[in-house]
C-alpha cells in the first residue's frame, strides 16, 4: 500500500516525465515556453527542472550571441543532447538528403547529394551512406548512441498493392517487397537501430506538421512539386496512410479529363501540369512561361481547394522546386481561395519553410516516434500489410 | 504485493473487459465470431462467458426461426440489453429520423417523421420529442435507462466559424451558438443523459462505417445526396471533424468552374448539379432525365475519385433520395474507376445498406462513444471549439 508521503513523488514522477516528453517533442525550451506548455506553476516547474538538471537528464542551453539591448536572452532548456541520436533519409527520385539529429531534437549533421536516377538501389544506398559518413565526419559525429532510422522513398510504399498489371510501370520499378528488404539489409549490415520506412513525400508532410512553425498541428495537408507531385495529409492528429498506403498522393488528380497522358496510366493528372518537368516541357515547347506557371498554380490552387474541402485542414503548405517560379504561389493561392469552401475563417497557405529538409526530417520523426501524430502507425509501416491479409478474395 | 493466486484473476478480468467491449461496440455475437475477434481459445471463452452468464453480465439470444434443414443456428451472446438505452437523432432539413439502441445495441424503436422547411428549430424539436414518443409507445419502449443521446443538424457546426459576413446564408440560418443552446435546453428538460451534438451526415458516416456490412473500417469516404450533397470521412480509424467541423463537404467541391451560382457563394459545386432538387430542376427545364442523371452521377464520381485519391479510404459509400435514379450509382463508378489513383486494387464503391437509418445510428454510435473511431472526439463535438480559441487574431 502506498504510504501518503508517496504520493508527492508520484506526482513528481508524472511531472517530470511530461517535462521531458515535451522537450523530446520540441527540442530546447525556455522555462517560460514550458511552463505555458504544461501548465505548471513557476515554483512547482523550477522545483522539478532543478532536479533534472542536477541529475544530468536535461541541460541548460545559454543562447549564442542575442541581439543586444533587448534584455538578457532566456536560456533553454533541453535533454541531454548525449542520449540519443536519430537519423533520417529521404531517399528521392534524383538526390538524397539527410540528417541526423541528437536527443535534444538539434540538427547535428545534414547534407544532400544528387545521384542519376538510373541507379540501381544498390548503387543509390551506396550513395546513401557515403553521404551519411561525409555529413557526420564534417561536424565531427560519431553515431554512438543511435536509436532510430526514418527512411523515405519514393512512390508509395506498393507491398500492399494488388494487380501488379494494373500497377503503373514506374511504382512497380519502386515496388517494396524487394526495394524494403534490401533497404533493411543493408542498413542492418551498417547500424543496430530500428528501421522506419515509409513514403518520402508522406514523412515530409509529416516533417512540416511536427517541425514546422505552427506548434501542435492536428491537421494539414501538404503538397511537394518537384519532378513529381506528391503530397501528405495529416487528420484528426494522425499522419493518414490509407487502405494502401497511397494517402495524399495529390499529383495525381485529374485537373483536365482531356489533358496529357500520364505515367500513372490516367489522363490529365495535377501532374502532367504542375511538375517542375511538365513547366519546362511547356516552355520549351514556346508557350509563355508566364503564363504556363499561372496555369501550373491555378490547377495547383484547385487541387488543394478540393482536397481542403474534404479535410478542413488547420494549414496548407506547399513545397518544391516549382516555387522557384515567380507568380506559382500567387496563382495558387488566388485559384485556392476562390474554391475552397467558404467558412468566414482563411485557411493558412504558406510555402515551407523547411524546404529540402522537411522529408529527411520526416523521416526521423517517425522513427523518434514519440509525436502523437503517429499513434497507430508504427505497425503498419514497419511491416507493411499484404493486400492478401485485407481483401477478401 | 499481488500474491501468485491473484494473476490468473487479473488476466481473466482483462479477458472479460474484451469480450464485454467487443460485445458493446459488434452487437450480438455467436461463440465462433467471439472466438475469431478475441482470439482466446475456445476453452478459455466458453470458461469466461459461463462466469458472465451466470453474473447477468451477458444474456444469451435463440435466433427467431432460422432456415430449416442447414444445421442448428448457432446461439448469440449479447450484453444484457437492460442496462443501458441510447437515443439517435438526425435532424434533416426536411424530415427527422429517430432510433433507440439497448446496451446489447440492438434497435429497440425507431421512426421518421417530415417537417417543411419553414418550421423554426423549436417547432422542429417539437416533432422530433413527438416522434420520440410515438416510437417508442409503439414498441412498448420505456425510456429509463438512457445513457446518452446523439442529435445530427443539418450544415456544419457554425461555432468555430469566423467572419460572419463570409458565412453563407444558408449556414448562418443554423448556426449553431444558438441553435445548440437551444437543443441543449430542450433535451435536457426531458432527459438526463449526456448530449453529443454534430453535423447528422458526418454521424450518418460513422454509422456506416460501424453497423454497416464491413466489420473494423478503419477508413471511409461517405456521400449522401438528396436535398442538399454532404459527406463524412473516416480516416486513420479516426472520424475526422476537421479544423473547423466542415471535413466532408463533398457537395461544395468545384466540379464546373463555369457552373451554376451555389447557395454557398461559390460556383459550380457538386451541389448544384447532383442534388435532388438540381437534377429535377434540370429535367423541369426539358432535359432528358437519363443525361441529367447519368452526368450527375459523372460528377459525383470525379468527386468521390478526387476525394479518395487523397485518402485512400478502405470503401466509399454513396448514400440519399438521388440513388433512386436509375443509372445513377453506374455512373458514378464508371466515372470513379476512370479517375481513381491505378493501385492495382480496386477500392470499394457501394451504396449504402443503412439508407436513411444511417445518420440516427451514428448518432447513437458518437453518444455510445466506445468506438475506436472516436478517440479524441469529444471534446469537440460536446464542447466546440471557438474560433476565437483558436486562431491568432
Amino acid at each position: 500500500m502506498a504510504k501518503p508521503d508517496d504520493v508527492p513523488i508520484l506526482i513528481r514522477r508524472t511531472h517530470e516525465e511530461r517535462i521531458l516528453a515535451t522537450l523530446r517533442e520540441s527540442g530546447p525550451l525556455t522555462r517560460a515556453e514550458l511552463e505555458r506548455r504544461i501548465g505548471l506553476s513557476r515554483t512547482t516547474l523550477s522545483d522539478i527542472t532543478s532536479v533534472l538538471l542536477r541529475r544530468g537528464a536535461i541541460v541548460e542551453r545559454r543562447p549564442e550571441e542575442g541581439p543586444r539591448g533587448r534584455g538578457r536572452p532566456a536560456v533553454r532548456l533541453a535533454l541531454d543532447p548525449a542520449s540519443g541520436q536519430f537519423l533520417g533519409v529521404d531517399l528521392g527520385h534524383r538526390r538524397v538528403q539527410v540528417a541526423v539529429v541528437n536527443a535534444a531534437n538539434e540538427v547535428i549533421a545534414s547534407g544532400e547529394r544528387a545521384y542519376i536516377p538510373e541507379m540501381s538501389w544498390s548503387e543509390r544506398l551506396e550513395v546513401v551512406f557515403g553521404l551519411i559518413d561525409d555529413a557526420t565526419a564534417a561536424t565531427g559525429v560519431r553515431l554512438g548512441a543511435l536509436e532510430g532510422i526514418g527512411f523515405g522513398v519514393p512512390g508509395p510504399l506498393g507491398s500492399a498493392f494488388g494487380d501488379e498489371s494494373r500497377v503503373p510501370p514506374r511504382w512497380q520499378g519502386t515496388r517494396r517487397d524487394k526495394v524494403v528488404a534490401l533497404i533493411r539489409e543493408r542498413v542492418a549490415e551498417r547500424f543496430e537501430a530500428p528501421l522506419v520506412l515509409d513514403n518520402n513525400t508522406r514523412f515530409a508532410a509529416l516533417g512540416e506538421a511536427v517541425w514546422g512553425p505552427s506548434l501542435d498541428t492536428d491537421s494539414l495537408l501538404y503538397i511537394r512539386l518537384s519532378d513529381g507531385v506528391g503530397g501528405g495529409v495529416v487528420a484528426g492528429s494522425r499522419l493518414v496512410v490509407g487502405s494502401l498506403g497511397t494517402a495524399g498522393e495529390l499529383g495525381h488528380i485529374t485537373v483536365d479529363p482531356r489533358g496529357a497522358r500520364c505515367w500513372c496510366g490516367k489522363q490529365g493528372c495535377l501532374e502532367t501540369v504542375a511538375s517542375a518537368p511538365a513547366i519546362r516541357a511547356r516552355v520549351a515547347e514556346g508557350a509563355a512561361e508566364k503564363m504556363v506557371v499561372r496555369e501550373a498554380g491555378a490547377a495547383t490552387g484547385r487541387v488543394l481547394a478540393a482536397a481542403s474541402t474534404v479535410m478542413d485542414p488547420t494549414e496548407v503548405v506547399v513545397a518544391g522546386e516549382v516555387l522557384r517560379y515567380r507568380g506559382f504561389l500567387d496563382a495558387v493561392r488566388t485559384a485556392f481561395e476562390h474554391e475552397v469552401l467558404p467558412t468566414g475563417v482563411r485557411t493558412r497557405l504558406r510555402a515551407s519553410t523547411l524546404s529540402e529538409q522537411a522529408g529527411a526530417l520526416g523521416a526521423i520523426a517517425a522513427a523518434f516516434h514519440r509525436s502523437p501524430l503517429l499513434v497507430g502507425y508504427a505497425s503498419w509501416a514497419t511491416s507493411p500489410v499484404r493486400v492478401a491479409d485485407r481483401l477478401p478474395a
